[in-house]
């Protein structure tokens, strides 16, 4: 089975899940300074989600360049992470309007624990297809940790988010920080190969 | 004829349809659970369309694989698909806004039927053009029962929701699980050839 | 240069045309046959606009599958017609909430004319890149003929849209029809050479 | 690592945002020609955030053309171009709604010199990775000239729309003309090559 048509669908959909939650960032009535400065906490939670499907994106990118044939269980498992992926526009949304609020945060932080739970099953899905030698189990290896220390993450920033939502998005941050920096030594390791 | 288009064209309206029925999801003012209470049955109404939508676009990509080239009758019958596939956001939205309504509840069963009945004839176009003795007519067989079943639940599930809307709903939950469920044996089906 | 980004980007486009016009029927508060009705326009607008973007996508796909490759100035003859394109959605609204009254019928004939003008210098352009000797060259030849009949249909349609806009409606329907019945011919030729 | 699936990711965010903001351009409710009065900026500046972002797609179609193969850096260079390119629609809407307000049509400058910020940083990402020597340097040489003076002219345009937005709009066409015109010459160079 072609993994050609699984690539373009998932690259359709995060692409319009980016998009569309841009139209949240809605143009203000009045032409003032003033009339920005609400839109703030929406464009930061606009920016940290488009940086979070970058990251998603990324790494499916990279995940399904070192996976030589889908199964009917891999399309269902990344369907399951779409799913999730799906909502992450309807959590932006309601987190930005809703700065100071501990709930919307926390649903926010469900929504990356329920992504990254779905990326996993994905990853262990692909691996139990293709068995623990392949390019990809040896690529992969590292990733673990950097997964299961934003999972830990996220499983903290939900309830923290009841003490001080700021304490959650701080958290968020240095998850999306965590993934960005050291993509390249993951790169590497797929060149050296 | 290629069929590359084809496959492009079909994930980009399957891919943008999918998404935007998120947008009916939309985000509650007040950060309180209360505020997210009535949303529940617009989140399951679009937990079922997801559901729907990645079975079509699953069926379709397996239906695809097996076809060696198109022709014009193929991307007509593909079109009409796409245009019933067009209609799930309205039909999804009208539901998940009135569960306890009958007449929503049955639009959104005709909207499968008539989907269903789409897929049929894109089935029969493509066998039309490659012959009974193709890949896709030995693979397809056993899904004609599953066809056939789904097309008999979808015009039960019309008049039953005049009788409850809950009778419908459950009807379409069990459509999509007799399609979730057994996808492996048709993919066990096209590798052993 | 390749054809093949030109294609999936106009699929792009197309295919979120053809997917937001779905937006504008939307779905009314009321669970009645009642509250269905004033929707029967608007769906007959996006019925047509649909079977429209249908037409030209399939036409695209003709069109580029003859063409060996692409200039500088394909690919911005090729935005052009995107750019008539995405006024679709705006006109397909306009009529559909306005299906008595004739301006807004006038303004869709106005833009279906200018699609229809644009796509003629696509064909023009590429031609001039590749020759009257080419395969599209012969491909196209009998296509001028409903081209022209087209054009004509669609200006006719803009006046008489004030005297009574259901002329209008009608003259749409019979160019549509032009296109969708003939197009096997076109295939047949391309499958003799 | 391919340059495909960057490719079609990046088609599909710029065909999803050059599609949404036709959204802004809302059918008026009355069916005359005085409804249509009041869109007309909308129309202009969409019309304007269309000509930009296919020059965009053009540009970036030319820089992918000429680059061998992608690395972590160019896919995170890019996803920078793609955030920028995102704002457009909210920039345009804003602008579009409040022609002769100072402001917003700064901000419009702001985001199109962020724009061709990013843009720079992944044409330097790129050649950092392919080397002076490559043929993307050859044919990039003569853009440079092109770019400076499209960011001086941003740089100018910002400021000036506090004297007279007018004159921004203008410098905006100019550079939008600057790009379209010569933009076979390049073509040129790298089919002699």
């Amino acid at each position: 089975m072609s993994k050609g048509r699984l690539e373009a669908f998932s690259d359709g959909v995060i692409a319009i899940i980016i998009t569309i939650m841009v139209l949240e960032l809605r143009a203000p009535h009045e032409p003032t300074f003033g009339a920005l400065k609400p839109l703030l906490p929406v464009f930061l939670a606009y920016l940290l989600s488009f940086v979070f499907l970058s990251i998603y994106w990324n790494n499916h990118h990279h995940l399904l360049q070192a996976t030589p044939h889908v199964s009917g269980a891999i399309l269902w498992a990344n369907l399951h992470l779409l799913f999730w992926l799906s909502l992450v526009p309807f959590a932006t949304s309601w987190m930005g309007e809703n700065p100071h609020a501990s709930l919307p945060t926390a649903v926010y932080g469900a929504v990356l624990l329920c992504l990254a739970i779905s990326f996993t099953i994905l990853v262990k899905t692909i691996l139990s297809v293709h068995g623990p030698a392949s390019l990809l189990a040896r690529a992969i290896g590292r990733r673990d940790t950097k997964s299961y220390v934003s999972l830990l993450l996220y499983v903290l920033a939900i309830p923290l988010a009841f003490v001080d939502p700021r304490i959650s998005w701080l958290i968020f941050a240095t998850v999306a920080l965590i993934w960005i920096v050291p993509d390249r030594r993951i790169e590497s390791r797929l060149r050296s190969n």
